[in-house]
Formats: C-alpha cells, structure tokens, sequence
C-alpha cells in the first residue's frame, strides 16, 4: 500500500495474528475484531500448535488493539476476513452491514468444515463459494477473494518460497482488486493472477482439499502453488 | 513402461486419441474403445477445436484397433479412462466388470456437466469424486487416479512445460500406482506425487474448476500446476 491506512482485522487465530503483526509491520494502524474481546483477551491456554496463548501474544504486540467485531470494522478502511469460514458470515454480520458498506472485505477464510471427520470437507463448494456468500449478504461491499491457498507464513511473506508462485484474486470491483493487488505487494507478493469475478473464487476455495492432501504428504505447510506456463 | 503392452483406452475424444498415440508410438498395442464402433468410425464432422475427424484421425492411425468397449477391454492388461466423466461409469459397466476384474484402471477423466451452462461445474466433488465412484462400481479393478489436472498435450508429453511441475497419483493399491508411476515416467513424467488412497483423488479432481478460469486468464492451456516448497 502507498500509505498507512486504518485497518481490521476479523478472527484472532493464527491467520489473524499474523496478518495484523505483519500490516502493523507495515506502518498500518490494526484494529482486530473478535466477538467477545474480554473472553479473548483473558485466554491464556496455548494455540493448537504449541504458539503462545492469545492474552501472551496480545501482550507481546500492544500496537494492535483488539475490540468487538463492530468496532473493528467501524475503524478499518479495509476489513479483512481472517476468521474461521463457517464463522465468517456470523462475524461480518457482527460487523455490521453498515459499517462495511462500501468497504473492501480481503476474504482469506476457507469454509471448511471438519463436523465429519478429518479431513475436513468444504461446507460450500463446487455451485457457490464463501466469497460469493459473503459478497451475496453484503451487497454495498466490495468483496475480494484473495490467500487463502497457502498457510499464513506465506500469505504475509512470499518469499518463504522460492522461484515464481502465485496467489489468486476473484472480485467484482475492479478498484478493490488494484487496492488489494497494491496490499499483497506490499507483502512481496511478485505473482498476482486476476482470475475474474467474485464467482471464480469457487476455483482458488476449491484447491483446498488439494492442499490438505499435500500438507499431509509433504510433512509442512511451507509450499505454495505456481501456474507454470509452456 | 519397461515393456510393450496391451492397452485399451476408453473413449475416442481428443484425451483418448491423444493418449493412444502415444502409447501407441512406445510400442503398446493399442485398442481403443467406444460404444459403437461402426458409427464413431464413420464420423466425418471436425473436432470441436478444428481437428480432423474422427474417421480421418483413426485412417492417418492403422496401427491403433477401434472396437467396442467390451471388446478394448478384454484385450487390455490396463485400461485408460478418457471417457468424458459424466459417462465414465456407463462405459465402465458397457466394458465388463469381468473385463475390468483385477485390471489396473487409469482415471483420467473428470466428472463436469455443462449442462448448467459454462464455466462447467462438478458432477461430484468435495464428499467423493470420480475415482472413487468407479473403485466402489468395480470392486476388482485398481483405480489410480491420475493426469486430470492438465491438458492431454502435456499429459503425454510434460517436456512442452518447462522446469518443474507435477502429475497426482491417488489409488489404494501400491503395485497399480507403481505401475501407473512407470507409465508417467514413460511419457516423460519426472515429478510424480503420489497422495494416497483413491479418497485423495477429490483433491485433483476440485482443481479442474480453478484450471478452467486459468484456461479463460492465460488463453491457452499450456500450463500445469506446481507444487514450490519453502
């Protein structure tokens, strides 16, 4: 991005911490949103992957502010969608469909549901995709579809991985997607492909059992895709 | 392949064409199967990309045996799918689960249906895939699903992309992948990944929906997919 800008940050997982430090990073000011902020603030039980609790990582980054959902997206001029994607339409509407409007929502969240077993499946698929839903229930946004092929490490620094490997973009709004290809070079990101409207966002949604399948036989989650040409 | 083969593919469109003459060209004897051989034989209209017809192609080819497909597949030790995936089944069962009983199957196909217009979607996806239909429907045979991520150009010949790039292996019997492997590795395959059971075939299965909107970005389909590792 050419300048600092007031951002949110939604869902304050591994995507979203990592997200907000490396936009703070950038000169950004981060706001991120959870739905019940004292809850959050006070979890002091290890991440999943043995990462610090969330009240120890907050306290270890006390330039990002961590508030509800509605007073995230109210400060953000740009809101990005970090959280789970079975929770994200819940979240956005947490936001507020008036503080979104008009707004770039960055969709980085993958509807995965794992209610059946591991691995888990996708709760849409196929004939709709989550940045379609979302773009469906906030229509005054502009919603683009964007990282969510790659573990979080990547999204934020490309340059985990060597040589030429790309990340997608689907959306309707041809100003938000100059704005978020600005947001992803300023993560390093060299290879951007456009793919078209919100509704190509089923194809980058939909490599994700692909990707699953892939973590599991490579052992690590430091790869990415490239689209290599003839 | 170590040595030549008998080898029916199924299925007389560009995918089965192209991928008969090339085993073909190896040394493989080669019959190719269709429901009805006399009148696929005599079609005379151009392909849907400006091809020869299909009565000039298999007259330019004598060398490759156009019969039924029961008949292709009591002479194959191994069976190529290039059927079109929504009548994949339906050629399977026209071939024989006697025919088929103990045989290693190659999927290549991909189950899309246009038939709610374009882009296609998925006939099955996400829950199962193809390949795992046709192992359920042909208990005796050994799936392995594999080569439906790329165009049948570069399927028999993955040098026309340069550096590296990937092919997907997904089957739950080891000595049929090892053999699908020597197959690949005939055609020029050098960087083979082998996910796992025939379940992992949904993974390259779902990818067909984002190589579709790549095949309308880039304007061609002279690209494959790569896995870059950190």
């Amino acid at each position: 991005m050419e300048t600092e800008m007031k951002i949110a940050v939604l869902g304050t997982g591994m995507v979203g911490q990592t997200i907000a430090v490396r936009l703070s990073s950038l000169g950004h000011d981060v706001h991120m949103g959870t739905r019940d902020p004292a809850e959050t603030a006070g979890r002091r039980e290890p991440g999943p992957w043995g990462q610090p609790s969330f009240a120890d990582w907050l306290e270890a980054h006390p330039e990002i502010t961590l508030e509800s959902f509605e007073a995230a997206a109210h400060h953000g001029e740009i809101v990005l969608n970090c959280t789970a994607g079975g929770k994200s339409l819940e979240a956005l509407r947490a936001a507020g469909a008036d503080k979104l409007a008009g707004k770039v929502i960055v969709d980085i969240a993958n509807p995965l549901d794992s209610s059946r077993g591991m691995p888990p499946v996708l709760s849409v698929s196929n004939t709709d995709s989550l940045g379609e839903q979302i773009q469906r229930a906030f229509p005054a946004a502009r919603v683009v579809k964007t990282l969510n092929t790659m573990n979080c490490n990547i999204m934020v620094d490309p340059s985990r991985i060597p040589g030429v490997h790309h990340v997608f973009l689907s959306g309707n709004d041809a100003e938000a997607k100059r704005q978020v290809r600005a947001l992803l070079e300023s993560f390093g990101w060299q290879h951007i492909i456009d793919l078209g409207d919100i509704t190509t966002a089923r194809g980058p949604e939909q490599v994700l059992p692909l990707w699953i399948r892939l973590w599991g036989v490579l052992g690590n989650a430091d790869f990415n895709f490239a689209v290599v040409h003839g």
